[in-house]
């Protein structure tokens, strides 16, 4: 039995974090919407798709290029933070304090998974490099061990550019329990202390 | 920054049991799928809304009125399990042994959330009992308050009108563990006892 129910469970299911029991509620729940709402949901899908593309300096997703972020000038263009991913930047800029610009990788080293140098948008970090002047590169990769391999790996190349290049400190989180951190956390908890 | 991708996010938030964080995931997700997954996810949507409709006899979803299994004439039809989604009919047909029809109330009973006799379909439960020999009333609403208020309501509404009413076996699920049962459960499994 495969109804247009079933498709759009499929369809679902095909969603990062989605498994089989999410993806039939969320098309039962679908169906029985209202069809002004189902519209809505159409209609908000079709102009993300059509409007976002990715800004051609920083790579991050934006509904103008150069983004927002790119093209705001009060912002400081002698840093720039590499981040994995669109979402990353998102998160950085919610935390508030940070007025440089970024850079998006879109992912990370990964032999494993076939994502060597060339599948990273890493030609065009350094091409940024020669054109401006840049003075620190802060390198925001997750802290795994696919991260810490582009971190390890940028680091190297951009150091021989004589380039100053930081890495996003590790540490407890707030709300965190010394107790129950694992070694590697607090070892970078550590040995990143700071005066009070 | 109200960009096409915030308004995504929140029609992705709107659907049950996603939150912000899973929404800004779906949406990024979705804006950076190719063309053509998109189109197949837009048209799975609009396909899915347009065929489903209610069954006018059990108030099932399904892309035909009446069900397939309303019209499947090897099904037992002095048998109607009463249950209160769509989803409900589609998990006991899952598990395979249920051979006779349904009726999905939409809902349960449940006066704090305004949901009283007349928003479920136990008038029309009522007008098929009149129209055909049914001689079994399986309630099959869920094990929660207004599961428990809206089978009691119903058994005693039915047995006025003189016919069998049975309520699904409360007991352990499988794979569960007896020391952890609840009092309820475990005293429903001790008096629903079967002989081996």
């Amino acid at each position: 039995m495969d109804t247009p129910l079933d498709r759009l469970t499929e369809q679902f299911r095909r969603l990062p974090g989605i498994g089989i029991k999410t993806a039939r509620k969320l098309a039962y729940y679908m169906v029985q919407q209202p069809q002004e709402q189902v519209d809505a949901f159409i209609s908000a899908v079709r102009s993300a798709k059509e409007t976002m593309c990715f800004c051609s300096v920083c790579f991050n997703l934006a509904s103008q290029d150069p983004c927002p972020i790119c093209s705001d000038e009060t912002r400081d263009r002698s840093t720039i933070c590499v981040v994995e991913t669109p979402q990353d930047v998102m998160a950085i800029e919610r935390s508030g304090d940070y007025r440089g610009l970024y850079h998006v990788l879109h992912g990370a080293l990964s032999p494993l998974d076939g994502v060597g140098v060339d599948d990273l948008r890493i030609k065009e970090l350094l091409q940024r490099l020669s054109d401006t002047d840049v003075k620190e590169i802060i390198i925001a990769t997750d802290p795994d061990v696919e991260g810490e391999a582009t971190a390890l790996y940028l680091a190297r190349l951009l150091k021989t550019a004589g380039i100053k290049v930081t890495r996003i400190a590790r540490g407890l989180p707030m709300g965190g329990d010394i107790e129950y951190a694992d070694e590697a956390t607090l070892a970078g908890a550590v040995a990143n202390r700071q005066e009070m």
